[in-house]
Parts: C-alpha cells; structure tokens; sequence
C-alpha cells in the first residue's frame, strides 16, 4: 500500500459503549498523517432495514479496513451487515457485546466452544460493556448519555479500550505494509484488559479488575430488567440497580487511575503522526 | 409529511462532547415509529478534504432534517460543509462549541452582535463544551475517552442535552406536520441549561450551574495549553489542569443529580414512541 | 411453653458474613425478658472433628431453637452437626452461603430444583455473604476483619439481617406459644432483602440492591481465586479484586441508608422486652 | 507440649468490637495445623446466670489458654467467670473495653494505679472499642451490627487487632514449647496499637491515630447518651452523634489503608500453617 | 443611645478559629447603619507587651462594647487586658477557648465550680476551637492557615458562630436602646451549639453534633503534643493526628450542612440593615 | 536596624480571603523574636470614613513595615489610606483582589499595561482570591464565614499564601539589614502560586491549578450575582453557584495536598526564631 493514506471506515449499527468513541480512539488527536477515517451510522436502531443504508455506504468508501461495532451481532441486522462486508471482500473486524459472542463461536466435535469466523473476520467480544437500563419510565435521553458516559470511565480507565487500540493498530500497520494481518479473535475478559491497563501499583490493578467485573456483572441485571421482569415496579428497581452499580464501577476505575496518578506512573500510549503507538509513563516525560 | 418517517441525519465532522451520542439522543430506546436517523462523520479529522466525503453522502441521504456538529464552525470544512447542505435546500441545525460562535453572529449596524443566518439554518453554541487537552504528551485514546466521558455526564446531568432534545423535538414535530419551524439559534448558557434541567432543589440547580460554569472556563484552559503555550512543561500542566477541572464539573453534575434523587424527583424525558416527549418526576411513576 | 424463658442456641461452625452478629441480631441491646441465647463455635475450622465438640454440647443444652450457621453446607462437618441436631430433635434453622444451597435442595421428577429438608429443619441461604479471599499472601487477620466488615454492613445495611430477624422472630414467638412454625426454607436473594430493607426512596433500594448484586458476584471472583486460578500472581489479583468489590458494595450500602438519613425514614426494629419487634421511622420517634 | 495440637478457648460474655472476630484472628484462614480453638457464649447477655453456663462449658474443654472477652470487666458476670477460669488453673488472658480498666489496676501505696492482677490472668484493655448507643429508639439490630461493622474497620485497620494477634501468638508459642509466657498486661492504647499497624508512611499513621482517638472519644459521648441522660430528645441525639463518630472513624481508618495500597507497602501478618506469623509487604511478594 | 452610631471594638490578642472572622460575623455584608466597628489586635503574640499596645488602641477608640478574643484567657497578657478594659468602664465580652474558662469560673463554697466575673465582663468559652498543633516541623504558615479553615468551617457549619451572632447582638440591641444588658456567661457547649445551628433533619444534627465532639477532643490531642510530648518522633505524629481530626471534622460538619441543602432548610440569619437578625429557611424565600 | 525588633503592621480594610490569617502567616507559631507585630482594621467596612480611624493609628504604631490588605483597592477608603501611608514615609505592601489590579497599573505610552506605583509601594494582586456572594437572601454569617474557610483552604494548599510568606520575608529580612528592598509587584497568577506550592507530584500541582482556575472564575459569578442581576432569583443562583464551585476548588486543592502527604512530600516552610524561613519535605525530618 506504500504511500497511500490507509482508509479506515467504522460502521455503527445501534450503539454499545465501545460505539461512540471508536473512531476516535484510532486517532485521539487529528493528527495521524496515514490514515482517514469515515464514520457510517444507523443511529439508535439496528434492524435489517436501518443497517442497510449504512453498510452500503460503508462499502461504497471501499475502505482497507472496517471496524463495525454493534450490540448482539446475533441480530439479523448486524448479521446481514458482517456478511454483506465478506462479501464485498472487505477486511473487518467486528466489536461487541456479550451477547455478541455466539455469532462469532459454534461448537466443535467435541462440544467445546471454539472460534468459527472466516479468516476476513477478526472480532473483540467485550463482556464489559453492558446493556443499558432501556425501559420507558427509566431510560430518556439524559439518563442515556449517563450510563454511557460511565461506561466510557470504565472502559478508558482500566485498559479495554487500549487492548482495542493495540491490536487493530497491529492491524492497520500490517495492511500499510501490505501484509496479511491475524485477525483478533478476541473475548476482551476483565484480565485480559486490565493487562493493556499497565498498571505499576497491584492495588490499582485489583480496583481496575474489580470496576471491571462489576461492569460485567451490570449485564445480568439489566438484561433481566429489560426482557424477564414484566412488572414495572420489579424491572424498574432492577434497571436502576444497574446504572448504580454503573455508576460506582466508574468510580471504581477512577480510584484505579488517581492511584497512578498519585505515583506519576499513568501509562499514556498516544499516536505518532506516522501512526506508530508511543509509550510514556511520567507526566513531564515525552512519549517515545 | 403524514404518514412517511421521518429521515433525521447526523453529520458529525471532528469532535466534540455534544457529537458521540448526538444521534442516540433523539431515540435513546430505538423504539421511535417515527424517525430513522443516519449518522456520517470524518472521524476525528476537521479539514475540508475529510469533511467532503460524509457531507456528500449526508446530502444524498435527502434528510428531512440535518444535524451537524463539530468544533469551531468557522474552519474551512465545517464552513464548505455547511455551505452544501444548505445549497442542497435540506433543513439544517448546526451544533458547535464556543469558538463556534463566530459563524453564526455577525455584527449589525450599531455594533452590537446579532445572529447572522440564512432561515433554514438553526444552531447551537455550547460554550459547556470546551475543547480537551490536545497535547500529545498528554493526549492518548485512553485519556481522550475519560475527558468526553466527563463532558457526556456534565453536559447531560445539567440539562445542556436535554435542551437540545426539546428544540430539535420541537422542529421535528413541525417539520412532520409539513409546517416550517423556526430553527433555533440559541447560545446554550449554563442559565439556559440548568432551565432545562428541571431541578425541583435549588441547591441542585446551583449545584449543576457551578459545573457548568466551570466546564465553561474549562475551554480557556486548554486552548491556551494547546495554542499559546510553547514550553512543554508549561501547556502539559495547563491541560492537565483542565482535565482535572473537567472531572469535577463531572462530580459537581453528578452531585446535583444524586440530590434529586435524594428526593426522587428527577425530572425524565423519554421519548414516546411517536416521539413525543413525555415527562415523569418520580422513579415509580409512568411518564406521560 | 408459657412462662418458661426461650432457650436459644447459635451453633457456629466456620464463619460467613452472618455468623459474628447472629445471636446479637435476637437481642440487640441485651434487654429481652423472654429468651436466653448460648453460642458454641468451632472457630474458624469446619472440618467434622472440629464440628463435633460444639455440637455436642450444644444439643446438651437442649435449646428450644438452634440457629446453625455455616460456609458451604454440604460439606462433611456441617452435615454431620446437622444430622445429630436432627436426630436430638430440637428445632433447627440453618444459615449457609449460596454453595450451601445444594444441602437443602434436590430435584423433583420433573427436573426442577426443589425444597428437600425434613419438616424440623428450616435454612437460609445467603448469596450475598460472599466467600472470602482466602489466599495466604493476601489474608492476614487484618485484611480478614476488614473483609468481614463490609460484609456485615452490607448484610445489615440493605436489609438481609432484617429478613433473617423477621423469620426468625416469627418462629420464636410461636415456639413460645407452644405452636408449631413454618420453618423459613428461604434463599434471600437481593430482591428479597430489599423489601425488609424498608426503603421509602426508590433510589434507595437500587443502590441497596446494587451493594448486593455485587456482593453476589464477589462470590464468583474469590471463589475462583481461591480454588481455581494456581498461579500466584492470578488469584492473588482475583482475591484483592473481590475485596474492592466488597469494599465498594459496603460504600453503596452505606450511601442507601446516607439517603434515608436524610429523609429521616431510616426504618428501625428494636425488640421490644417482650421479645415483639418494634417499628419506627423517624429518629425522634419512639418505635411502636 | 510437643506434638499435641494446642486447645484454644474463646469465653465471650456480651459483646466489643474484638468480640466476634476474636477466635478467628488467630486462625484467618483456618489453616493452622497446631491449634484448634472452640468458642463459648453467653450470647448479648452479661449477668452471672447468663455467663455461668459458658464458663462452666469452657472450663469442661480443658483448653491450653482462654482468651475471655466482655465488656466492662468488673461486673458480676465477667468477675465470676474470671474467677472461675482462675480457679480451674487454666492459663487466662482477659480482653476488655475502657471501662474494664477497673478490674484489673489497683492503687499501689503511693496512690498510683498499678497492675492487680495474678500471674495466670493476663489482659488487654482496648480504650478504642467503645460502647455501643444502645438505646431502644435508636439501635435496632440493623443498626447494631453496622456500629460493630465500623469498629471491627477501625480496630483492624489501626493496628488493634495486630498488636493482640501478635501478644496472643507470643503466648501461644511458649506454651506450646512447654514454657511460661509472661501474660500480657496491655492497655492497648492508641499510640501502641499504630505501632504494630505498620505503616510506612506517616501520615497514614498519623490519619490511623485520629481515627482510634475519634473512636476513644465516641465512648464519652454514648456511655452519657446510655447512662446520664433521661430525656428522650438529648439521649438520641447522643447516641446517633457517636455511631456518626464511629463512621467517620472507620473512614479515617480506610483512608490509612488506602495510603498504604498507594505504595503498595500494606503490612500483611498471616499465620503459616504452624502457626508462626509471616511478615509480607508489597502485595505480590510471598510473606516470610 | 439613639441616633448615634454604636461602636464595636474587637480587640484580638494571638488567635484562636473564633478570632480571624470575628468582626465580620456582625456585619457580613457591610451593609449595617447601625454599627461601626475597629479591630486591635497584637498578632500570633500574647505576651503582655505584645498585648498592651493593642490594649491601649482599644480603649481609646471609646467603643460601646469590645469583643475580645484570645487562646487561654488565664495567661499574663490577656489577663492584664481585660483587668484595663475593666477599669476603663467598657462593656466588654471575652471569648476565648476550653483552657481559657479557667479565667472566669471559680469555686464556691460548696466547691462547686461557678461563674466569677464582674456584671461588665461577659464571656464565651468554646471548647471546641482547640489548639493548633504548634510544633515548628508541623506547622508551617500553610498548614496553619488550612488548620484555621477546617476550625472555622465546624465552628460556622454547627452554630457555634451563630450561636455568638445571636448573643452579641441581643446584647448591642440592648445597648442601643440604652439598656443594661445581661451579658453572656456561656460555656457553648456541642450541645448548645447545634441548638443554634437550626437544623432540620436530625441526622443532619447528629453530624454536626459529631463533628463538635471531635473538635473538642482534637484539644486534648494537640495540647498533649504540644506541652507534654519532648520526642520529637512522638509530638509530630500526635499534632498530625490532631490536625487530621480537625480535617474530618470540617468534613463532618459539611456532611450535615449538605443535608440541609438537600431538603432546602439550610436556616440562614442574616443581619438587616438596622442589624436585627434575619431568618430564612428556603433559598429562594426573603428573610424576614 | 540591627538589635531592635522589627514592627509590623497589618492594617485591614474590609475583607477578602488573604485578610483574616495575614498577620499570622508571618510567625505562624508566634515564637519569632525578631519581629511584633500589630493589626488594625475597619472591620467589614470599607468607606473613607471606616478607614480613617484605623489608618490612623496604623501610622501612628510607625511600622518598619504596612502590609495593607483590601478588597478592590481603587475605592476611596482604600486609596486615601494607601495615599496617607505613603506620605508617611512607611514602607507598605499592599494586597488586593483582582479588582485591585487597576490601582496599580497605568498604561504606557504604547498602550501596554504597566506597573504604576512609587517605589515605596508594593503590592500583590490576588486573582484567586474571589469577591464573595454578597447577597442578603444568601450570605449570613455562617455562610461568609464558610465561605471564607474554603478561599483560606485554596489560598494555602496551593501555594497563594507561600507566595505571599516568602516575598514578604524577603522584605523584612532586608529592612532588618538596613538595605531598601525591591518591593513585590506582582499579580499572583495562579501558575504563579503553584510554583510556591511546591508540589513534588505533576498531577498534584496540576489538581492544584485547576483548583486556583476554578477559584478566578468565581469572581466572575459573583460579581455578576451582586452588581449585574437584578432579579433575585437569577443573582441568588448565582451567589450560591459560586460558593458551590469555591467548595470544589477547596476540595481539590485538599486532593492536591492529601497526593502529597501519600508520598510524604508535603513541603513545609516553617519560620525559624530568628524569622528566616526552614525547609522540610518529610514529615519525620527537621526543617531546615
């Protein structure tokens, strides 16, 4: 690919807490001189006929990569979108949530889970990126942005979103070079994270862990929440009970990095403008 | 318009905290029969080049209505980007941050400042919305999430995005109707904001109005940490001076919604699902 | 049994979150007329040797109730205890942790999980008394009482220690009339325990049933940091992780019952001298 | 001694702080091959009936030492259990609270307080456990198990419960060797309880001291709202003040052990499994 | 008096936490007709040189009343003081802290402790401004200074000021009016302060209640470290402990304040134009 | 000047956060022999006439030194006392809010804001020092004193107060020698004080700017909320906004120094009897 600039489309097909800032995480500061990048979005929703438009534009760009992320990549929408990708012959890279995982694993011989996708499809399962509280009397706008701007605290603060960062730039700098890239095929556990998280105190490791784990658990209660309990009074307490858990992992990831903080050990791996991950680990130091 | 849907398109050109979840606002449930809704963007890039591409697929979407939101408005692109939207005849209602302002005001014969558009182009300044802390010594994805993830919960918990949804719902409905709204041209003051917020607590509302007015003092912060100050040492404290203060406007906004919640009467606007916005005060109680 | 003063025995064997305060929890300010209480405790061992003594004197005291509490239920010491409290005769409720409940349940014909006690013994099981972390470079007496700290505040706080004195109390006031009580067969999960929290704030009680959701799922964390992970480095972060968790489910009680101070609707339930449980709810109240 | 596995004995009359917690300090993990312990309760209840059972119980165990442990150790109750122990030989070590102090010091003839107490009986006053508020308005039993949950947190995290497991230990393994311990006759003051906290940094050690003087000081304040004032309205608002001093106690004391964290130098004290105590402080490193 | 302007003289002699805002308390906004007032003061010194300077500056102003201020009352330099103002035939009201009260109680015949001052000599002893922790490798002007801002928050926060407010100016209306006012002769104890401090909730008034406790005993904490303590290891822990209390007990004492906010009954008692005192409970509401 | 002891004279003149503490930040535990110091004040009152007085015996003490302190130094009263200080022949620094500023500063001829004052003057401009919400409905006595303790607590933890001890000594330390000191002039910027402040950890002297930029911009809010809003509920949630977001600047400068004390760095600069100013970073070392 040499000179060219490497073009990087995200589809955006309904939204998980990895979604809103995932361009954004490839290029923090506007300033990489190797790629562009092109955001395609269906909004909210995440049937069949809303992804559609999207996905087609997104081809159309005729992009090196796609980044497409959307809740339960079981749904026919974001199904139909991964394969109309494929198909297109397009290299991409699928992130979602928990309930994602079964699109991207089947079974073997032996019963045990394995990873069934294409060689063309890497994916990043994020078990800690949890359903929000969506029922009526809960969830509006305000309550939304909420939920999502802790998610973001909790993702950002304990290493998942750098995990991301660090294997799809592996990716891109294979594709610039021209080569074949492997694939992430990746369940983004907890652990898995907090080792992108590089954290130099063990207790900031654990109170990262433990954000983590609690964000993980969110999952469980607001999905009941949202599709078992029926009555209000019970599915309201629950998709309350959530967003406060939430709320206390962000503070939790927070404690995590006013801990770094404090020992001026916080890990920053910002881009070069070539596009390569710099490392520094003092605030007055300059990343190299 | 009767019957059809409505087609609600995003166009997201850079970044600022109002843009990851602009789109998510409008159906924070998905489950609006009224509206589908496209989003386009350039990613994090602001330049004309970037903003070409999404504009032209944003303009053949034939959007009943388009948002458009991105830093400072008076730069090259999001200036040519505006400019084909509205040659394109599409219903446009731009959102911007401060420095934003210039492109919508002029300066009428006394002097005095005036806003300064055609009539189908309403906006929103939000000078809550301040810049981040664009160094790279500073600046790395991880870093770049936590700042949004305090402006999201900041802009969200004071009223600043639930003033946007009611004039943009406002315009819809009109729009829907086949009637010709008058877009809105408003600067989005903390004032304005805290109105929006719908605090029955006084000390709540003051609460909410001191983190904004310091996520408004924020933007002085940082912009001249990212462009005045040369000397490495002095623009990396400044801008982490700024995050620093961007994370307590987000744990004052958050104080001011614990204190309603104190009292269970946090103001809820969700969306019906013929989009219009119902209204509930208590946690047990079904909005209407 | 009339005028006869209520024996009560406490039969310790290992130690839980409930186990330290249990006979306390029966008469909190030392002042009841109609019941005497007697603890026998194994200390911290659980295996059938150490079980043996305290049981032994324990069914020598011939208590009109035994409350016996213990972690996992199935294992050998408790069975045994068990087994013998049954043979003497006396009336018996257990207390165990959620790997207890296999000790009281079985399933039915159809497969189904189902209530498999004798009519003398009555149980709660306790989800949300975590399993500590039981790692030899992580826990000293230090931590261990720390541990057990938040846990106990966490029971207390949300509303778990009230069921079990509700039940309890019950059973108690109808042994002393001669009367023969429904025994609790109770898993008191969150849900359960909220609703003897008493919470007049609905917020309240989600942040309650947030503390015990994530006490829930310390289980799952310690648990396998203790048993499964064998590497040091791996369960010495899986334990300290559990105890974060634990730590922050104690703040989020404490922020629930923070919430009702300020209302001033803390619900109280002294024990009268008669043994009766009082109710109020506003400090300078007397409880009725 | 030799080979015998070594019979501890917990005596607890009524309740402290370092009541419930007591047997299992001395076994955390329940681990220890050389020691079996058995604990005796008089449960709440202090008078001479109430104790006489468990005394009578705990001298038939035959134990190698007793640790017995009452509030306010001049009463009828305690002061003939203790006698009884002494009678039956067994080697004694008492723990008491402030008020306990009388039971063990006498005036020598120069009018100054002197240690009274026989060679067999050893004792440690703890100033820092104060008196629960136990007033019927005001302590239910949710409120009483978190009062104890706050003091079990200070007294760990201080130092408290370190300086008896050390003395206990110190004991345990003269005897075990055959030997006769010089018994402890300590007024665990705060000053000595922060030196057996271990803590590297001093303002962790200084932010450790003020919380076990807050909690000496909540003992003035709930003895008067116990036992001086007869109005309703004062006597509350007495008690209520001391559990709110005993919060921000075991605060201040969390707040010293997140200092440590910090540094990553948390004094930890585990048994090994003969009972030695192991010395580690950074978290990964393997206790020796 | 009538017409006439009343003179307020505040005469300051080294400094205690009542002392730095003292003449502000009487006329906060400066907006007052009725009163002029003239602050003397000697500085940190209290010797009676230091004093005398100040002493004469005082009476020469010709005050109505002086208010006079200084840490131990029973020392030389204040001693002297107020036997001048004495002669000098002014009003005078003394306030001083917890080892001043020595000044102003005796003994009577009975022995028991009683008021022994002059009618023109009024006094407020406040033990809970305690001593600051005056050790040279402690206190520096900064940590001095936050000492001081921690006391004067518990001290504004609780009532203690308000109570003073209330006294003070009872006493300069009845001068005003040409009357003979009783002057105050009041130990203000926690209990009477909170009276002052208006509170609504009972909790709120418990916390405030706390937070005096505390204050008072960080006294006996800094005096020990400052008088009695020689080694410097020892003295430095204990006046950091001190200032660490003083530290959560301004925390305390916010705690409470904020739960008035919270249910918008924060009492506030400013002074009217013509210096009677206001009242208001509601922030929007105009005291009267 | 050799053996005579060095006089100080603080003369005050209404009030603003560096007044109340000034004379004590200069022998800060009142044991310097070479200085004494004298203070006189107005009290709250700022008009000529309330001056008057105290300027008068200001001059009369004939100071070696005046150290002035004022809110907005260009009022009458203020100016006429600075004037009369000045015909005096005494050396005066004088010390203001940023209102201030332009008493001391002219333009020169191009245009540029420069230094304006003899050179018998020299001041220090306090832009963090910001005018409180002097509002009837809102500021009583407990409030401008709470107020005031949260400006001190800025003042001082960041390093404002350091400025101000370390300039002023200079000063003395020259005048003491008989030499003519080059008076300060100097606005204390918030970058400026941090450089006072000492702080080892960048992410505390960061915390610490932010707080100082939060505290410059609450004189923006207030003096809108006094002079600019007439409609009481516009300015009243102003005040109150503005004394909520000095509570936060408070709190972060506590964060700022609590960062510290965990790596026992805090600086400390104590005075030395003989009035130079020791050095100290460890808590446990003898400044010097």
């Amino acid at each position: 690919m040499s000179d060219k600039v490497f073009k990087l489309a995200v589809l955006k097909l309904g939204c998980i807490g990895a979604a809103p800032l995932l361009d954004l995480l490839l290029d923090e500061r506007a300033d990489r001189d190797d790629i562009e990048s092109r955001g395609f979005t269906s909004g909210p929703k995440l049937d069949p006929k809303s992804c559609a438009g999207p996905t087609t534009d997104c081809i159309a760009y005729e992009a090196d990569l796609v980044l497409m992320v959307s809740p339960n990549a079981t749904l026919p929408g974001p199904t139909a979108a991964r394969n109309l990708l494929l198909e297109s012959g397009v290299t991409t890279i699928a992130l979602g949530d928990g309930p994602s995982k079964n699109a991207f694993f089947g079974k073997n011989e032996a019963g045990k889970q394995v990873v069934n996708t294409p060689p063309e499809l890497g994916f990043f399962i994020l078990p800690t990126d949890p359903m929000i509280g969506a029922r009526r009397e809960f969830l509006d706008p305000t309550e939304m942005a909420l939920f999502n701007g802790d998610v973001i605290k909790v993702l950002a603060a304990t290493g998942v979103f750098r995990t991301v960062q660090r294997e799809i730039n592996r990716v891109i700098e294979t594709l610039k070079r021209g080569g074949r890239p492997v694939l992430p095929t990746m369940v983004v556990t907890a652990e898995e994270a907090i080792n992108s998280g590089g954290f130099s105190n063990p207790y900031a490791s654990a109170k990262a862990l433990a954000a983590l784990k609690i964000a993980e658990s969110v999952a469980t209660i607001t999905t009941r929440g949202c599709f078992v309990e029926q009555e209000s009074k019970n599915y309201i307490q629950l998709v309350a009970a959530g967003h406060e858990m939430m709320r206390v992992a962000a503070q939790l990831a927070d404690e995590a990095r006013e801990m770094e903080k404090q020992n001026d050990t916080v890990l920053r791996t910002p881009h070069a403008a070539n596009g390569s991950i710099l490392v520094g680990n003092q605030l007055g130091e300059k990343p190299a």
